[in-house]
């Protein structure tokens, strides 16, 4: 990890999303607490996102095709609704639900932080959510995204390479002036092996303030920050 | 052309972005008088805009496959640097010229228009313009994207229906629920063949105020407006 920013780079932040700019854990939970009072929020949001890399290893290995994130939550939305025994939903309620993930909010830091970071440098995402969902979430949350980059502009989701390769082509500079924020470390790893830098960001309570999570700092990373606004403070915006 | 607003559609506004939302004429023109105080910036504009459309037919044709609006415009650029007699630029000055495309000013009236039409819808670009460059000139301009849509994310340009219908698909919403708003009479019939609604935006100095252009209303069109603040007063928003 660098102490000090280095000139020239990077020119471009892209952010993940879930975890890192907005907080699924509560937001799922309390949708579904509000649908359910007898539900446990928690339990169903962390099974929800739990069904999210087996299905995603689905679309990766060719047995789906391609499918939006939409479409992957609402497939595992009617296994878990099955699971917690929630059967009686309406298919309007079912559709209204499987957007909840439209409508997360962003961790207490997130606006303040990227006020700070855009003014220095084109801010984007980069999260295998859909288009619609990124952008109805960043209107809602008041996200003040450059541009709204996903898988489903590359037709390819993270880890693949042509994702993070992909931010560079499109803005036309190099992998290294792309840095990658994340609050996990495998999709931290992926960007750097394209030559992207990277920083960490802690969301201790990504998966609930009862079940912390380890954010141990892997130096091979370029930064690792507490939160946006001390990732703002490092990068001296 | 409605006299009063429809109830509830439509949900996204899709703008197109050269001669709608900035005025590429005065800006390209500024730049190459900058460069070359002999030339006629005004004439240099008119003849690079013009390759365009017979550049895009040469993709549209397969001809040449798939190219961004940056690589087109320095295929034309190349040619009309011959035309104009300005041979002795380097490399470097070449590309800086060419992403004069990005470094477009917006019409007066936009800003102001686009922060009243924002407050009540999706606002975003249809654009054939490349991601990286609509992303460059939102930053320069500060136009307020919710998200910014391309030829590029779609793989076609327009006029092919896919960009238009593709637009709705994004937002899960339905074509009558879109409107594209433009200020050239061929882009909003492709986009009304398509189900969307449509807003025409009279801008008649688009080549220059020497060169008035023909703004008569075409009724086919849902509305017709002299500018973004009239098109947010008619909508009233």
């Amino acid at each position: 990890m660098k102490t000090r920013p280095p000139p020239t780079i990077p020119k471009v932040l892209a952010f993940d999303v879930f975890g890192t700019v907005v907080d699924w854990h509560s937001g799922i939970a309390r949708e579904v607490q509000a649908l359910h009072p007898d539900v446990d929020g928690s339990e169903f949001a962390l099974a929800w996102r739990e069904g999210y890399k087996p299905a995603m290893k689905r679309v990766l290995s060719g047995e789906l095709g391609w499918t939006l994130i939409d479409d992957l939550h609402r497939l595992i939305l009617d296994q878990v609704l099955e699971q917690f025994g929630l059967t009686g939903l309406t298919e309007a309620e079912k559709q209204h639900l499987n957007k909840a993930w439209h409508r997360l909010d962003p961790w207490p830091d997130v606006l303040p932080g990227l006020a700070r970071l855009k003014a220095r440098y084109m801010i984007c995402t980069l999260s295998n959510g859909n288009i619609g969902l990124l952008a109805d979430m960043a209107k809602r949350a008041g996200l003040p995204w450059d541009c709204i980059l996903s898988a489903e502009v590359f037709r390819a989701y993270k880890p693949d390479p042509s994702t993070y390769l992909g931010v560079a082509r499109i803005f036309d500079v190099a992998p290294a002036e792309v840095m990658l924020v994340a609050t996990h470390q495998d999709d931290l790893a992926a960007a750097r092996a394209c030559g992207l830098e990277t920083a960490y960001i802690e969301r201790v309570a990504e998966f609930g303030a009862a079940k912390p999570k380890d954010v141990s700092p892997d130096p091979a990373n370029t930064w690792h920050a507490r939160d946006f606004l001390d990732l703002a403070t490092q990068l001296g915006c």
